[in-house]
């Protein structure tokens, strides 16, 4: 099967520069829900790739190559919603995003990268690459949460 | 400049049905959450293409190519959230989805295929274009919530 998506390296740089100065919100609640819709949706993608990677559900390459490309693509679009001042509201946004912004652009390049590698691994067929891939990705998510997520809604 | 994101004929089918197979959720709102993210994505990347497109934005190309091939990628996921008894809770499904299912199938593929046809309007280039399919796409928008969705939060 082929990958569903084709994402050239200047179509995703192109993208990720694209998306975040195109996107605009009249609202900061609603640069919030956008970059939280785009999270929950690669959260619902990455949650059967790990029942995959850890043996909980069985290894379906099709099904995983679909979830990763989502992910992969969705990976692209949260950053957005990170509108400085929107770490205030219905958000566990940290105001370390906005204050070290570099670190943050950084961990989002990483995520996407991390997104990518993911994609490749399931198109690949094989559950080990799947296996490794999933584990960047998830220290990927980890990595950014610790320093720019608080860890309770508040 | 050349499209983001490529889908052939095959990919899309695949990915509509794929899409409806492969995921499941733990719980009922879990569900409802997936189709809301993804429409609400939707909508966010649909409202510039709306100003462009009546005026009250000046024509970017780029960026309705961008927003575009977002929600034309989008279209394909919500499907999956419609899971049987999922008319219940924090959502304006009407049980019609599920009694009428023929009829919201059809919406659903009408839809995805009036996303494409923005999509492929978009990469025209061509603002006269974008106008006819930003408003078919609309126009498929309510014809499904006049059918399927309540019209209030219940």
């Amino acid at each position: 099967m082929k990958r569903l998506f084709h994402l050239s390296a200047a179509a995703v740089l192109l993208l990720s520069g694209a998306a975040a100065s195109a996107q605009h919100f009249a609202k900061p609640e609603e640069a919030i829900a956008y970059r939280q819709s785009a999270f929950s949706l690669m959260q619902a993608h990455m949650t059967p790739l790990g029942a995959m990677a850890t043996g909980k559900a069985s290894y379906d390459p099709a099904a995983a190559r679909l979830h990763a490309d989502v992910v992969a693509y969705l990976a692209h679009l949260p950053w957005a919603g990170f509108v400085p001042g929107t770490d205030k509201g219905d958000t566990r946004a940290r105001p370390e995003i906005w204050t070290d912004s570099a670190r943050f652009q950084q961990e989002a390049v990483d995520f996407r990268q991390a997104a990518a590698g993911l994609s490749k691994a399931a198109s690949s067929g094989q559950l080990d690459a799947l296996k490794q891939a999933f584990s960047t990705t998830s220290q990927s998510c980890k990595s950014c949460h610790d320093a720019f997520r608080h860890k309770q809604s508040r």
